[in-house]
């Protein structure tokens, strides 16, 4: 399994009057790493009606998270592949030189696949089916 | 049991590229609504050191929302009530002339009470909990 | 001369970390002045085809604004309305009970018409002239 | 004269609903600029105590700029400086291999020093000067 990596940059504008990371930015967060990963880095060849509705987020918030000029590692991979459905895990976290890691939120996304000329739920093609697979989660695998 | 009831106003902004008001806003409406029902309605009395932290945000989304000008209904209650922890559960939802409901979403958040002035985290206080258990859900209670 | 009055709600979330009133939503409450003024309220009939594309925005922040419950009163009008374009402005604004007046900002936008399905430039129709020309600032007005 | 550059990242969110970038971003984008300047470089020592409050923002919007992966090249300089005040220009612009530049927006916003413990007006510092001197637009510049 892979996980796909965004190092999401941060505004100023997303600390709130608490003058840390409010919690809805990381919602957002969430957001630009999944463009990221299945439109911007053009290893995916989808067509053209493909499209996604989320149907659930989840995050768990596990520190306060402060503005910083060093973009956030945001870990993204897939935890279910269902026909019509996909379930993709977030991690938010930074990695030190020795390799621990501090978490400062987990997530999940339910995505419905759509056909976004219609608007109808749509099977996951072949192609994007093959994509999604490299980054799926093994029955198995520890606490991802 | 009571639920709270916002009347969310919607900014044209909350709209994305699709045309419907987007996945994230969603989340800052409960934001809003929680502002509303513990700091904007004064009925309630609190320490200027008692605070929160979200540790934790859950939404499904039921129906997509389009922009409109009337404002949009979110319904907020206490579905857990622990000794330093909240679950606020909400209802974004249209009700019609005969009371027929329609669900956008649901979520939950979990909120943490701490003491502002040190971040630590702080029991919820006598005066909180009396206010918070006038929108306590029962055990037992039907679909909320 | 009519001004429209809109009474935009502010968002918690609109505090930045220096705990006031972001200058940037500002310009946001501008965008959903326009949009009560121009969309919401049906009392203009537009042709589906006629758009509007800002080409400019200026604002002066006169003084500080903090997060409240009340809503904030927008003062919108025209300034100067074009073949093409219009200039809007804007008072961001309270108003106490002996009729004095607290300007937090005022701005101005203008506006080009545009065929929304080309996105070319396009006359003010003659419909929509008539409305603007209710909101139409007098030469000779005095301080607005 | 040198000019500060800011690899300003876009998000997907910046885009409305007419699927081009909202033109209230734009204003947020020269907000991030400014931070990149000011207070991400490091290059500045500044006082605890000195902040700003913007004062006037105004942009001219010169092409419809859409979502992209690329960042958008933010040039920020200073175009007057005062005793307690700084006029800060920006150009929103690409520049191709041959130098050809597309400018997306310009704009300038007023900026007044103030101390921040107090949030009284405060003389530009000896210090903070000779930083904001580099930066400093002569007159005779031809474009800016």
């Amino acid at each position: 399994m892979a996980r796909h990596l965004y190092l999401c940059p941060l505004r100023w504008s997303d600390m709130d009057s608490l003058r840390h990371i409010n919690n809805v930015q990381y919602v957002r967060y969430l957001e630009d790493a999944r463009v990221d990963w299945l439109f911007n880095r053009g290893e995916l060849e989808r067509g053209e009606d493909e499209g996604f509705l989320v149907v659930r987020n989840e995050v768990n918030y596990r520190r306060q998270l402060h503005y910083r000029h060093a973009p956030l590692p945001v870990e993204v991979w897939v935890s279910r592949l269902g026909h019509a459905s996909i379930e993709v895990s977030y991690e938010l976290v930074d990695t030190d030189e020795d390799g621990a890691r501090t978490v400062y939120a987990d997530a999940k996304s339910v995505l419905a696949t759509v056909d976004m000329t219609t608007g109808r739920p749509k099977r996951v093609s072949a192609e994007f089916r093959a994509f999604l697979e490299k980054f799926l989660d093994e029955p198995g695998d520890s606490d991802a």
